[in-house]
This record gives structure tokens, sequence and C-alpha cells, in this order.
């Protein structure tokens, strides 16, 4: 890993730049901003110089940009995302892909590609990020350091640009879990004092979903993590559906997603790179009867994860199945062996509004490899104080 | 206005409490919550008894309520809403509608309708609900007291039931402006510190809009509130198609209410009151082409306001354009003459994202009569200073 990299190359071309407050608990340090936060005079480009040239300064500065200001943190540039956040990548055809500092010739996992990036590189201390299907999570695996998926709601999405509402949460990076942490004050803004964490759940169902190098890499880090855990259980009950959950989550998000963006792309026809093409024509299919459906399916799922997961439990999982894939694998080997199988172990906490952290605790072929953390609702301090322990 | 009914005749029969903490800014208050806000060990009920019915307890405390406990307001009772939230009347065929007592006879508004009578009948200081097309917005004018719609995404939604994600956010109602501030310094969480308010923009458009008493009434408030500005324009641009966006507002609201609702009505069948019923057949029945339509010309529409009602800028605009109708009024007169021109009004601040303020200023008919500010996003700090000051 190296630091040489300016936190340019982690940045559209879209420069932003704001001074800190002088004092407050992230006084002397610096972070980066995806390119779907809003900060006031400036225009936000959504990953793509279409959306950028079609769209104004904004008038008002994201309340979580706006947090971090006022808390001492200093915002020093706007990162690259994946085009319109569609993607687990990181390959921006327009804006070229941000390098992994922690796994050279390996992408860096997207969409909030330059943001985990520019934390592994060490130019920033903190970047935000948003998480709708693994947007955080991914790329902090990928990268090697913490990440956090918060709970669906806890923290504020003004300015924020919109991709698939019932799914969407603003999270963040670190190489540090105790800044993690303090950003996780100044950003949850306190309470819910969810119950201490004091089960650990452990499906080996889950970790069999990960490659073989991964998940013995992961095995072995569980009882670093088991360690600061009252009980160890495998519940019962099962992740057995998974794949079908993945679907399920999928054509949710998909219509979301198509709902918020088709307007745009129909008015403005821009160009997409491979995938994220053929993902947002397949999302302008899904029928009304087909994500109503799959609305249904998931009320049931989430009820049976929020009784699973409880207050004071944690489940243990790969954050992603495999570490980071090389630059320019072609986009079908990507579409079914690396995204699909990605989003099946990503979708519980975002079927589940649940908060989820990702512990760099592994290596895996000689990459970063993340050991993930889900809670139940508002667990989102006790991911964060756990992670600074282990 | 009398305080003689208990806090029960505003609630649902599924009571609910909890302390507040010993300390804080809202120590020794109480609050009461919408039929929307899980709280942590017993169900929430949408306003429904077949909601509550097919729905287990809830795991977690919305943020929202924890924030007020952990201030040190008691929560008192969980409030009677409309069924779903589908309505802006507060008649609620299975738990009854709410006195108003402000206005005996007529109706309390809705959907937040036990939360805003129970603060006006003095039973509790504050009380939180949901706006999403203006249920907290009416229920606030029609019951004489002061609601607050906030920021869109600004104050956290975990635990609270989604309804129409585009548009929902959490407020909250109090008779006393400072106490109404001090609740948004416990939910807004701090900064945003947005521009001091400045610049009054006040269209006769949208007050020629009012019936005439109301108009009247209202006009002759507005010199309050503006003489707390430094310049009071009617800027160019105008409101004249405002008809047209309560429908495109209406279209996008209806598709995401009825992909949230939808799956779960159509496998429980519940019995719905009159207007609800009808609006909930008539959200199944846009197409996704309607919905995309609308989309488009929503982002046009939030553009155009965010452009116009700039940082340190406040709309004063009528809250709703006449007092509380009386009980019992005809269905389809208030679908028309009530609901869809109520909807006018109220579509601005939905369309565009921004907090909006009813303050009691006025009185028309012997009833209250709610005067609007619609600030930038960001501005719901000043709004709520401003009242203070007024």
């Amino acid at each position: 890993m190296t630091a040489t990299d300016p936190l340019g190359a982690f940045c559209v071309p879209n420069p932003v730049a704001r001074e800190g407050a002088s004092t407050g608990p992230l006084a002397g340090r610096r972070f980066a901003a995806k390119d779907v936060f809003d900060v006031a005079g400036t225009p936000t480009g959504f990953g793509h110089p279409e959306w950028l040239r079609t769209h104004g300064p904004a008038t008002a500065t994201a309340s979580a940009v706006s947090k971090l200001l006022d808390a001492g943190c200093a915002l020093a540039g706007r990162t690259i995302s994946d085009e319109l956040c569609y993607s687990l990548s990181g390959e921006n055809v327009h804006y070229g892909t941000p390098r992994n500092p922690a796994a050279p010739g390996r992408i860096p996992g997207g969409s909030s590609s330059g943001s985990a990036a520019a934390v592994a590189a060490g130019v920033v201390d903190l970047a935000i990020g948003t998480d709708c299907g693994g947007s955080v999570r991914i790329p902090a695996s990928y990268c090697g350091i913490y990440g956090i998926r918060t709970t669906h709601g806890r923290v504020a999405t003004d300015g924020v640009l919109p991709f698939a509402g019932s799914f969407d949460v603003v999270g963040w990076f670190a190489r540090d879990p105790a800044l993690l942490a303090t950003a996780g004050v100044v950003l949850l803004g306190g309470v819910p004092a969810p119950a201490p964490l004091r089960r650990l759940l452990v499906f080996s169902s889950l970790f069999a979903r990960a490659e073989p190098a991964m998940r013995e890499a992961l095995h072995a880090a569980v009882p670093r993590v088991a360690a600061h855990f009252a009980e160890i259980v495998e519940p019962a009950g099962d992740f057995a559906d998974i794949d079908a959950w993945r679907v399920i989550f999928q054509t949710v998000q998909a219509s979301e997603i198509w709902a918020n963006l088709g307007p745009w792309i129909e008015a403005t026809r821009p160009a997409f790179g491979p995938g994220i093409k053929e993902r947002l024509a397949a999302a302008a299919t899904v029928t009304a009867e087909a994500a109503t459906a799959a609305r249904a399916r998931m009320a049931e799922i989430r009820a049976w994860l929020r009784e699973t997961i409880r207050p004071g439990d944690a489940l243990c999982l790969p954050t992603a199945p495999r570490v980071a894939p090389a630059l320019n694998t072609p986009a079908s080997d990507v579409e079914v062996a690396y995204r699909n199988a990605a989003m099946a172990l990503l979708c519980p906490a975002g079927l589940g509004g649940l908060p989820q952290i990702t512990l760099p605790l592994a290596t895996a072929e000689g990459c970063p490899a993340g050991l993930s953390l889900v809670g139940a609702p508002g667990a989102d301090e006790a991911l964060l104080g756990l992670a600074g322990r282990v």
C-alpha cells in the first residue's frame, strides 16, 4: 500500500473543498465525499459527465457533509463513483477506475469507489459514500479498510441523490476503527442506545458461499470477533433461500432505480459503460406486478430477519464471496460470478434495513478480505464500538 | 378550547408509555407519537386494526422516539392516524375521529390527527407525526397549533412505517413555538446552519387560492411575519401551474404508496373508510409510464422551486385553502373542494423536499387558520427560530 497518489487521482474533475470548523471531534481531519453529496454552490455529478452537464449547482449542502464540516473535518474532494451508482465494481468508463491501493491490478469495488480508495491510499482520513446494494461494504472489503452501512433511515439523506429509496443509506470509510466510530457519533447524532452485543450468529451456510481461500481466511478471523461475545450460536432457521432473496432485492431495487432515473435517462440518452448499460435496460422492464410481488416477499423476509437478528445479536458473514477481481474482468463474468454472488451475501442488510460493518481482518490471495457483522436496527454504535475492540 | 379529554381519547386502543431521561432539554415534558412510529416490544398499527393484527411487535424503537426520550420527554401514548395515512381529514372509521379542541363540530385534519388534537387539547406538550402530502401541516392549521414538516431526509425515519418515500418526513406539533424549536434541536441534531432569513416571498396567486374569509384573515397576519424580514418581494415567475403540480405530486405519491402497501392490501383485503378506499383503488391503477412521466416533470419543478426559494428566503402562503370542514362532510365534496384544493398549496414543499412551518396566527369563521412559511433545504432551524420571534 502506498500513499503516493494525490487525492485528485480518486476524484472527478469537479473539485470541491471546504474548511472544517476549528474545533470539534474531527478537528484537523480531512474527508472526501462521493459524487452524490450536494455541496451548496457546486453541481453534483452522480459519477456521470452527462448528469453533471445537465444539472445546475446545488443550493444546499447535504446534512452529512455539513455535520462533518461542523465537527472540524475539512472536505478535501469529490470522489469518483460508478455511473449513477449502479455497479459494485468501481470501473467508470468516463472518469477511469480509481486505483486499489491495497490490491494492485484489481478493481477497488464500488460504487463508492473513489471514497474507499482514497481512504485506503491514506490521502484522506475519512470518506463518505452511499450503500444501496453494497456500495460501501464491497469497496471497503476490496480495499482493506473499515466501512459501515447504517440502519436504513438513521443518517440524514437530504442533499444525497436518490437511487433506490427503500435501501439507500449513507455510510463511511476509515483506516482506523476509532475514527470510524467518531464519525458515527457525528453522523448518527446519538441515541438509539441499543442492547450491548451478546450473541454472535454464525451460519456456516453463509461462509460456504465464499470462495475457498476467502472462506478459510475469514473463518480464521472469526475467533477474534467471537472473543467479544458471550455466546456463539448457529440458530434454527437458515439462509437457504438467499439466492431467491437476492432476486427479490434486485427486483425492488431495479424498479425504484428506474422510477428515479428512467425519466432522466430517457430524456438525455447518455452513454453507459458495460454492465451498467445492460442493468439499466433491464431495470426499465421490471413490471409493476413483478415489483409488487417482490415487495410482498420482502416484507416477509424483513420480518424473519428482524426476528432472527434480535437486539444484542450480530450476524457474522463474509462481506464478499471473493477478493477484488482483476481489472478488466469481462462484464459477463462480473455479472454472474461476482455481482450476483456478492449480492446474495449483501442483500440481508438491505432487505432488513439493518446496519452492517465490515472489518479488514483477513487476507486471501494476497488481497484484503472483509469480515462483516450485521446488527439489529439501531445497532450502529454497538457495531462501531465492537470494531474498535477487535 | 378545553382540556377535559384524557389523552386516551386521541389514542388507538394499543397503549404505549415510556419514561423520559431524568435530565435533558425536554425533561419533565410529555409527548405522543402517531401510530406509525415503532416502539420496541409493541406493535405499530398504521391507523388500521388489520395492520395491527397482522404485524408483530417492533424489535427496535424509532430514532425519533428514542431521541425525545433521551432528551427527557416521556412517551405518553400512541395517537390515532388516518388509515395507512392516506387522508388529510382525520376521520378514521375504525378508531373514530379525534375531537378538534379548537373547532368543535369540525374535523381535526390528518393524517396525524390524534397527535395534533392531543397537543391542541393540552394533554401532551408535544406530538410527533409524519407529513407526506400535508399530514402535519393540515391538522396543525385546523387545530390552531404550530407544526413543522422538515427538509426531506433530515430527520431519521428508521422505525417509521414507509408510505411514499420521495416525500415522507417526520414532523411535530406544539402549542408553544419555543418548545417546537427545542424539539427541533433534539430531532434535527444540529447543522445545517442555513442562511438567516432575509427575503419573504409573497405570491398573491397563492393567497388567491384560499377561500375569502381565510384569505382575508391570513393576509392580515402577513405583516406580523414580514416585520422580521429585510425584504418582501413578489418575484418574477409564478405558481400558475400549481394545479398541474398537484397532479404530478399525487401521481408519484400514489405510485409509491401502492408499491409500499399494495402487496399487503392484496394479501389482506382490509376494509377501508370512504375516500381512502377509492384513493387506494386509484393508486393501484397508476401505470409505470404515468409515474415515469410525472417524475420527469417533478425533477423540473424541484429545480425551479430550489432556484426560486433560495437560502435566506421564505415563501409565505396559506397552509390550507380553508378552515377545518365540518364533521361528516360527504366524501365527494371532501375530495374535490377540500383535498385537491389543499394539495395544490401543500405540494410545493413536497415536490421540492423543502421544510415548511405553519403558524397559528389567524382565525376565520371562528376557527383556526395557519399561515405557512416554506424555506430552502436545511432552513428548518431558521423557520423554527422565526416562529418564536413572531
